[in-house]
């Protein structure tokens, strides 16, 4: 089969593989339909992740269909459809049982296409395939579902839900890339009074208005004084990072009321200053994680009933075998304009649709 | 009246006064019995609270009798034995009406013997004494009753409930000092399975053992590698901050297991690291917190019920007018061994008993 | 000045009384604007309630200006223009310190046209003014506002919040009268799935879908297993009684999932049969409750943010002096269609407008 | 091998059948170390459970040593000590990753001894072995462990935790048999301020003194008379019913205080009177529930802290093959004093202790 390969910085190819199968009990093998490409995979790209070695398959995201499965799974079966998520789960470790997927000791946890080959490839392996996979209604179009393999959950749990956002509150985004704008899009959920997206990108702030957010502030324009001046000199309720540099993660805790939350939802490389001086008298919350996508469920059954905006994040459609031209396309996102970028996706499901 | 007054970084004297008076309908005034001191008193006395203007009359905790109210008083009247919290509450603000009074908008919050006259003092004014002082069964020994003026609050709202202690966690308290100690004695109310004292002073790790840790290390010891070798390698459920220094702060963020809670209770004046590159993806919380003492009726009626071990926190007792001998032993913690001190309370106390 | 006064059932007029005067240094008086008339007060008007003596002023809902203020009272002013919750707190027991204000034990609760005299008048006297009034931004109408002191407050904190509905949630209101619809509409305020709204009364239905509900059951139409279908037989995650008879209640109980929540609203006379053989190894949680008002600076929030529906529960509008013809229509709701009506409220709120 | 089997009501003997083998690949075989005797078990006995078959062997709690896995087992091998939970898990359904296994859809939740054969035999098969045994230290006796099957997770999950104590607490515990006796002794992990038991049978009330009941109160002297002057008339805090009968809960009920939790412990077989009349505007909470045995990991915990009263439950101790007088005892309760008897046991756990 053709996948997208990891060959070390710079030397990544579409290329000729041998075909995944079976190699445990738990497994399934998922004919690929559509991808996305995630910000993590250009870091790999660029050698910034080094636990991923030469001749991996990238890619952690995926819809398509199940053609094979090992002894031991029972909720999926060949030609169901389905949802691959970013995070496997073992189910039995200490934090698969609270539903902290992403912590899994059991051998889950993000692998794919990171410890293990991934999705970026016509066929995939799937470890744990009962808690790893979801399948997918009909009614539910590929392009938009594999959008929830990482990045609504991602958005949902480490911001929305780590932040705490409630009806009426003050919710401030600062990054307004495509998790900031998957942010904003789950925060409206919980009907927050306000949303204000932070960037130093007008063209970001644009479609941060577009998802939702009722303000919006330039980094250049001073959003602290424009969050001052909506809380009446108090700070935003929740405040959420979707950025990863330290700069953006020390604006957020100066943006934050006394009582407020920060949750951090950029990948970080750095260290940054947490302000004690300041925070120590606060009462405030700061929360970071890795996504576990055990609200991928609840996602799903929002998407199904219309009621998360996903296609408004996709800006570049492309087939699966055109992967070097995507990549080259998200790469250079501030010429290009892209959010999210997703190849295949169209074609099954038509004929997902028909057979429904 | 005597009081112990502030003129400025080593300029304080226990010195002649003239009586406070209601100043406010909500005020009430109260003979004091038995008052203490806190760290933040030595730290007022250094100069480093720029805050308090010379001429203040210092102290924040107090047990005493009301001697007389302001006519919108509800609540107590004179002859009512009382606790006076260390943080008074206008009731009426957005923040009272969460009960965080520690924020309080409308007037209250941190003021006595910070931005108005304190405790330590034969008399004292108490604004808004409905929801700032407490009547004390006479049950309750006042030299008790007094660290529920600040420190038992403190250790428990701000290390322990921030921090969300529960039934069978491995708890990590870094800094065995009275506030430490006072987060040990009350981490215990959740029956945590293994609290773990950190301190660098011998004597205080004793300390620690007698109010219920039941590990102990010195920082020269390495705690890191014993809290990884208590937990198989993961680190703790909950870790605690209880010294105010960036090194120690930054320690208890490299303790904490994946999904578990570091609450900061130290007070700090200066920044510390906050390892993102490590902590991003650990789905850590970290919580601060000024104490807002809605906790002080649940703690009272623990006391009462002798549930709490305040006397073990009481090294050394004096009269009201020793307060600057009080102060010279307390400030020389390091060789005198002191934990609290408390002043007065001993004769009243019989009092109190004989006609409850 | 004129007012509605309760003479005994079926017995009552709006007729001259004395204007109310100051009684207590926390009052304050209110020159009335908009009221409006609730299912309670026709209980009362039949004698349902003991407790309402005769000659007792009616009402206890409100929008108007303040006139006069005891010396107690500091959030307002004479001049401001406030909303008049239906609870008044203390502000100073134990309920009030955690915003439980409806259970208030010192002298608050639900007082106004029940214990005391209410707002179904030209002035009103409000106790405890500081925590009972709510200033209002110029731009909320009147006669939205006054829908902030009862009906929505208790649709959103004993049906919604109680309830804890969820995004993704299947809702089920049962009883789809004025409170049935304002739950509805707050219910979305958290993106539910799908809203299920069952009454016996189709324009009520009508009225429901206009308000969001999803689907619709007429209960001679069986909507058990209308929820059955639509939750591939699991039940509901969330059921809201919002009748207040016991087959209604019953029905709740067998509408919920295992794990769910039914959180009752309904105001009931007679006792339900709880049916433990089938529910006690369900973990269900059911919640009941007056409601407390605290939440009512949220809505308010969300009302000056345009995110509330209130003028959709408004049918009929009167002027403040045709107060028994709006309690005709009221009361008579099956033929008139009556969901809420409003007094007053268009004049004042011009006024209003021009000078914010 | 021998096993006690159900033959229909009074129909039921310790008899010679065929050893279990796997029949799944997520299977293991124990070989039973010690098991105790549930109340349900009588129920069964007596023919209230029609679910169960006659030829079912019956039992849903012990401890053993695997002897042979399925090929999905991964995390216990032959020789591990492990404790049986009286709950299988499937781990894949929506209720099992949210940690209520009692709700499994996936065939666990309470299956041993009901719909399969059960644990009081000398082996049995344990479905889903990875979610439905835990290994054991050493140090845990087996007598004591065997009470973490079913008892001390239903009274901690299903009475404290549902109940919501809280340091500092009033709770009232209604039935002070075996499981109430557990409640008792789990609440005790919270420190409430005060436990009250309620018991018809005064050495049981005895019993609860000694695990912890601060006070006691006899059905027949008026035990909501107690409660109410211990409580200023309030109410308490948290009431658990641990009885299964209508009148007790409905006690319960009475004897909540506003803003309160009711957590129902006990089986039912008849309905109960709710008497909404009174209960609407009380902010009144009421749990049910079956255990989920979600907490098995944390009460294990505290055990081997030593922190979990078990034995002081064990009344009656026997070979395992003395099943039928077993039974006996803990059939005559009333007459033997029985609290829990707990079949086999010592032998094997001076092994456990000899090679750990």
């Amino acid at each position: 089969m053709k996948a997208f390969v990891f060959h070390g910085p710079g030397q990544s190819a579409w290329e000729d593989v041998s075909d995944p199968g079976i190699e445990d009990a738990a497994d399934a093998i998922i004919r690929v339909d559509a991808v996305t490409i995630c910000g993590t995979d250009l870091h790999i790209l660029k050698g910034d992740v080094p636990d991923v070695r030469s001749g991996t398959i990238l890619g952690h995201e995926a819809v398509g269909e199940v053609v094979e499965v090992g002894s031991e799974v029972r909720t999926v079966r060949p030609g169901d459809r389905v949802l691959v998520s970013c995070i496997m789960a073992c189910g039995r470790c200490r934090y698969c049982r609270e539903g902290a997927y992403g912590q899994c000791r059991g051998g889950g946890g993000w692998i794919l296409g990171h410890l293990i080959n991934g999705t970026q490839a016509e066929y995939a392996r799937v470890p744990f395939a009962d808690l790893s996979v979801h399948p997918l209604p009909g009614a539910v179009d590929s392009q938009d579902a594999v959008l929830l393999a990482d990045i609504f959950p991602t958005a949902y749990e480490v911001g929305v839900l780590n932040g705490e956002v409630r009806p009426g509150d003050t919710v401030v985004v600062v990054g307004a890339g495509p998790i900031g704008l998957a942010v904003i899009a789950t925060a409206r959920l919980f009907s927050p009074g306000r949303i204000i997206a932070v960037d130093l990108a007008q063209p970001r702030l644009e479609a941060a208005k577009q998802l939702g957010a009722d303000a919006v502030a330039n980094v250049a324009e001073g959003p602290e004084r424009l969050v001052a001046d909506l809380t009446e000199g108090l700070g935003a309720d929740v405040v959420i990072e979707a950025v990863g540099v330290p700069e953006s993660f020390e604006m957020c805790t100066r943006m934050v009321r006394p009582g407020g939350h920060v949750a951090n939802v950029g990948v970080h490389g750095k260290p940054a200053t947490l302000h004690l001086e300041d925070l120590w008298l606060k009462n405030v919350t700061i929360r970071t994680g890795l996504v576990d996508t055990y609200s991928t469920p609840t996602l799903l059954r929002m998407m199904t009933a219309g009621r998360l905006p996903a296609s408004s994040l996709v800006t570049h459609s492309f087939e699966l075998d055109a992967m070097e031209e995507a990549y080259d396309v998200f790469s250079r996102a501030a010429d290009t304009g892209a959010l999210k970028v997703v190849l295949g996706g169209k074609h099954h499901d038509a004929v997902a649709l028909t057979t429904a």
